[in-house]
Order: structure tokens, then C-alpha cells, then sequence
């Protein structure tokens, strides 16, 4: 298969006018468009522009999502904000909603928003990340349809609720701690399945509850399993920590929780939660004080011993800033069959994917 | 072996007196006890009355401990205190620091504090449950001595850094998380290795970074794995989990970070650093919403298909509550090898370990 690359600001053009042909102000286009595109350009793919129409097109279209995005405030305290997203996009609610996060937190030093009645949200690094040059640690979390099977459940009835927490640092990236709380996403199960090999044991589970080795049971009835895996593994623990995003992100805020957030393809309002904080680290330590600590917890663990045949230790965060330079420089790789996708798409719309390719190369796995 | 009952109270009674003998002031030295025992009845023997040697007594008596415990306010803003433990008890300076975490969000809603310069506190779920009474949403961290190895190190450098949030529910038991996040606990391996038996792949790596099943390569030299395991299991993430607990508790606070906490057995203070948090759920919902809504999202999980072989689904904090319950009325077990421990350090110190033992019982494994 073949990899296409193209200049992450056209790239960026092309979305923003793809949102807005389906009556997306073209602000909140630009918005969306930056977010989908980041995910690309951190080597997120499973969260870019493949999703433009599955994700977001799709719904848009039909009426599932409003083109409009709308911020209603249900309840303000000092420090506290809870937004109805009224079923926007929601990489256009979670945006505005970190973005009055950290508003209040520059005012406060501290604050949390809750958000409900949204959608998809792309990747949390994003709203995480838009803390960090506010000297703030940031907090993005938000709840997903079910996909995950409990520890000792037989189905999939929980989201695979990601955790994001960012810290600056100074001469080193800052902290991007960015992560489903499941072993795995569904998509590496969907790529095991293609390429019709096994999955390792500890990812999922077939439709009964038991391990199983093959993507089709995983895909078919079954899930992937929580972070950890097996009970041996102390699954439980990926369990509880996405009940515990679910509570903070779907109890708390009003939204829907568990098995009843809406899957993409249901015709209902997905009702998505989303949570964020931002607080300022000067509240506890001067801010160079802990960039400078940072960046000692950081080198201490990268010099630390490797493991036999490994070079390296990694950060959270470090290959995604790594992948972002050099995918601004030499461009953002989409698979063939994405950009298939992105024409048939596009031509539905009517915003024709012609955006200039600057090279193509033969695609080698990672 | 054999399986000694007590009763609770009788064994809180005697640690308070044991520390006390140690030089604790009483009303500290209750509260040290009441953090220990309370680890007993929830079934966290681990972090129970198992410790009061190797964790405080001895640090106490060669004054590695401070046995007069101070709490001195180094910062403060509307939300925010930041303390210096002083080298004091860690559970009676986590104790004293999420009492003031919880006043202060009785004030103003919200509070995150952080301690520096404490020692080991138990079992993170106790200061987490103390916001469950005020309709708070509870959030208790603390980093750890090295036992974990970090995705591609080879040693054990990473604490296994705990992660606790507590939420009230109405007639479901709160949800309590309380977890390390590496796979398991050294316990663990220290116990099959008792046992002569190997352990299950991706629980631990030697002292190369490989993976292996000899508990005896783990504890020497080797170190118990991040939650996830291995890479192919996303170990990172658990890792990556330890390392933002880490930042939270250690790196913010100016505490001790990584490598650099004190092992129990070292001369110098350990200078470990907590963090806490608590926030008026009433900020975002009304309180009896929330407490309903989380008796749905428990019970929806709870009445979901269980695997096959699998009887119940568990919430996490579900198992401790019913063995509090029930070692409120039965007693606490003690092993043989844990009364004779209590036993000598008693005689040593000066307070005879002479309670009433409720009864006994041959050891069945769990």
C-alpha cells in the first residue's frame, strides 16, 4: 500500500472548508480542522482526518451533530463551570471549554469545567496541552461510547475513557500524558483482524467473556479488555480508572455514563461528557523552580539504564513532539486508502479533496 | 499455618499505645493506629499492622522519624496550602493534610494541597474517604521508594506511586480507587517466591529489563513492571500513570521524585511527597443527582452479562467494604508469622503484645 504525504497547513485549509460546506462557521471549522490535523501530526492517525467522515461528516449531515456549536453555561461557582455543549462539535466544545478552564484558572489559579451533551472529542493531548504555555498543569478527560469490557463482565459496556495530564518543563518536551484507559484501541484489534493474524493474549475478549486470541471474536460480541488486561494482569485496575473518568466526566456533569453514551452510528444524540482542570503551578512552587525539577525527573529517567536491546527510554508525550517536527517539516502521511476515502467524501460534500501531494512512498509498517 | 482473630478496636488500641511508647503524643499516635487497622479490616493486610515494624517503629526508634509530627504551612493561596511533613508520621501528616484540604474546600468549594518531606502513609483510600462525609469527590496521591521498573529501563527506579478518587454513591457502597499502578505489588512476588512458585509472565523483568517468571530475578536486581506489563500490553500507560503521580506528589511539592525517594531501610529521611484534593460535587450537580446517578451507573455495570465462570462484577472499593464489614464483627486475621512479629517488636519496645485473641483458625488461601 502506498502513503501519500501532504503539507499539514493545507491539509488543515482542506478540513476547515470541508467542515464548512456542512454550515460550520468557518471559525469553529478552523477550529475542529487544527484539532484533527494535530492528532495526525502527533502520529495519532487512528484519531485524524481518517475520521472526517465517520466521526463527524456523517452526523453532521444527517442532523446528529449541530453545525452550530453552542457553549450554554448551566452552572458557574468561583471556580467551577458546567457547559451544555447543546450536541456541537466537539472538538468545537471541548476547545471553548478548556479555553474558559484556563480563563478562570489565570484569574483563580485553579478550575474545573464540566461539560455535557457532546460529542467525540478527538485527542485529549489537545485541550490537555492548551494549559501548558499558561505555566498551569493541565487535565483533559472525557467519557466514549462503549468498547471496553469490564473486569468480569462478558460485554462491552464501558468507554475506553481516556486520561490526558500535561506538565511544562524547560529544556526538555513537556510532559503529554495521553492514554485509553483500555489495553489497546479497537483499531489495533481491526488491524490484527486485517492482516489476519492473532492478537496477543491479554487484549480482548470474545462475546462470552473469555481471552481469546482472535480479532474476529474481539470485533464480533466481545471487547478489548481494561489497561492491565486479565485479572492476573489486575484488569480491574484499568476498570476503575475508567469508571473513574466516567464518573467525572458522564455522572457529574449530567451527560450520559456507561453503556448508555451513544455510538456514533446510533441515531441519538451521543450525549458525550467531557472534564477539564487547569490549575497554576506558581500556586505551589515558583514556575522555573518546577521546570527545572521536571526536566531533572525527566533526564534522571531517560539516562537512566536501558533494557537489554533498547536505546531508549521514553517520556509521555516525547514521540508525539518528535513525530509533530518531523511531520510539519516533511509532511503528513495519509494511507492510500484514507485519501480514497477523503475523495469519495469530499465529493459527496462537495469540497473536492485536491489538495497538492508532495511526495508518495511505499508504506513500511511501524 | 495458623490464623489468629482480633478485635478491631483492641488491636487499634494496641498500635496507639505501642506508637505512643515511641514517643507519639497520644491523640497522633490514634491516628496512626486508626490509618493501620483500618488497612487490616479492608483487607489491605499488606499495609496493615504487618508494617508497624519495618515502615514506623524502626524508623522511630533510631530517629529516622520525627516522632513529633508538624504540619508548617509553607504556601498559601484561596485553594491551594503546601506543607513540609517535617519527617513526621506520614499517616498522621496525611491525615492532618486532607482535614485541611477538606476545610478549605468546605470554604471555597475546591482545594489541592500538597506535602513535602513526609514518610510512608498507608493506604491512600483512607484521606480519599475522609471528603465522602462532605459531598466531596476525594482525590489522595503519593509517590513511593523505587519498585518499579519503567517501559524499557532495567531496574527498578519508578515508585509504584498509588492512585486514589473517591466518589459517594446512595445505596451503593462509594466508589473507592485505591491502586498502585504498577502490575502488582512486590508483596505479590515476594509471596510466590515463598511459595517456590513461578510467577505469570508480564508481572516482573530481571535486573536487564528482561521479562521473566523467577520471582528471585524480580527481587534481585529486577523490579515489578508498570500496570499493562510489557509493551505489547501497554505498560507505558502504567508507567506513564506512575510518572504523573509522581510529578503531582513529588516534583510540585518539592518533595523527593523517582529514584531519589528514600528506600524505609536507608539513614537518610525518605522525603516522600503526597497530594490531595477535594472538590463540593454540589459545585456541578446537586448532590442527591450525583449520589443517584451513581447508584445507576454502579448498578448498570452490576446487572451487566458476566463472563462465563463469574458470578459477580465488582466496583472498586466493593470487596473492602464487605471485609470491613465483616472483620468488624469476625475480627481481623493476624498469620502466625504476623503475631509473633507484633510479639517481638512489642517486647522490644516495651508494650506487650498481650490483647485477647478472638479465635483461631488453620490459613486458607483467598
Amino acid at each position: 500500500m502506498k502513503v501519500y504525504l501532504y503539507e499539514a497547513n493545507a491539509l488543515k485549509d482542506y478540513v476547515s472548508r470541508f467542515f464548512a460546506q456542512l454550515q460550520v462557521p468557518m471559525e469553529e471549522a478552523k477550529i475542529a480542522a487544527d484539532v484533527l490535523v494535530s492528532a495526525n501530526l502527533r502520529g495519532i492517525d487512528s484519531h485524524g482526518v481518517i475520521r472526517l467522515h465517520g466521526y463527524y461528516a456523517g452526523r453532521l449531515r444527517d442532523g446528529r451533530i449541530d453545525p452550530i456549536s453552542k457553549l450554554t453555561l448551566v452552572k458557574e461557582t468561583p471556580f467551577n463551570l458546567l457547559f451544555d455543549g447543546g450536541n456541537g462539535l466537539g472538538p468545537v466544545i471541548a476547545y471553548w471549554a478548556m479555553k474558559r478552564c484556563i480563563e478562570k484558572a489565570s484569574q483563580t489559579g485553579l478550575s474545573m469545567v464540566g461539560v455535557k451533551n457532546s460529542n467525540h472529542f478527538g485527542i485529549a493531548a489537545y485541550y490537555g496541552m492548551m494549559a501548558l504555555p499558561h505555566g498551569m498543569i493541565g487535565v483533559s478527560l472525557t467519557n466514549s461510547r462503549p468498547l471496553m469490557v469490564p473486569t468480569y463482565a462478558a460485554n462491552a459496556i464501558m468507554g475506553t475513557n481516556p486520561i490526558c495530564l500535561t506538565a511544562p518543563a524547560n529544556d526538555e518536551f513537556p510532559f503529554v500524558l495521553d492514554m485509553a484507559t483500555s489495553v489497546v484501541s479497537l483499531g489495533k484489534v481491526q488491524y490484527h483482524q486485517k492482516k489476519g493474524e492473532p492478537i496477543p493474549q491479554g487484549w480482548g475478549v470474545d462475546g462470552k467473556g473469555d481471552l481469546t486470541t482472535d480479532p474476529i471474536d474481539v470485533l464480533k460480541g466481545g471487547g478489548v479488555l481494561p489497561l492491565g488486561g486479565d485479572d492476573l494482569h489486575s484488569g480491574y485496575k484499568g476498570y476503575g480508572l475508567s469508571m473513574m473518568v466516567d464518573l467525572l466526566c458522564g455522572v457529574l456533569s449530567g451527560a450520559a455514563f456507561g453503556m448508555e453514551v451513544g455510538h456514533i452510528h446510533e441515531a441519538k444524540p451521543s450525549n458525550v461528557g467531557h472534564f477539564f482542570a487547569a490549575f497554576k503551578i506558581e500556586n505551589f512552587i515558583p514556575l522555573n523552580e518546577f521546570k527545572s525539577r521536571m526536566d531533572k525527573f525527566i533526564q534522571n529517567l531517560k539516562n537512566a539504564e536501558k533494557a537489554r536491546v533498547r536505546e531508549r527510554i521514553y517520556i509521555p508525550g516525547e514521540k508525539e513532539f518528535e513525530m509533530e517536527q518531523e511531520r510539519t517539516q516533511k509532511g503528513v502521511p495519509l494511507l492510500e486508502d484514507t485519501v480514497e476515502s477523503l475523495s469519495k467524501t469530499g465529493a459527496e460534500v462537495g469540497v473536492k479533496f485536491d489538495i497538492t501531494c508532495l511526495s508518495s512512498e511505499e508504506y513500511k509498517e511501524a
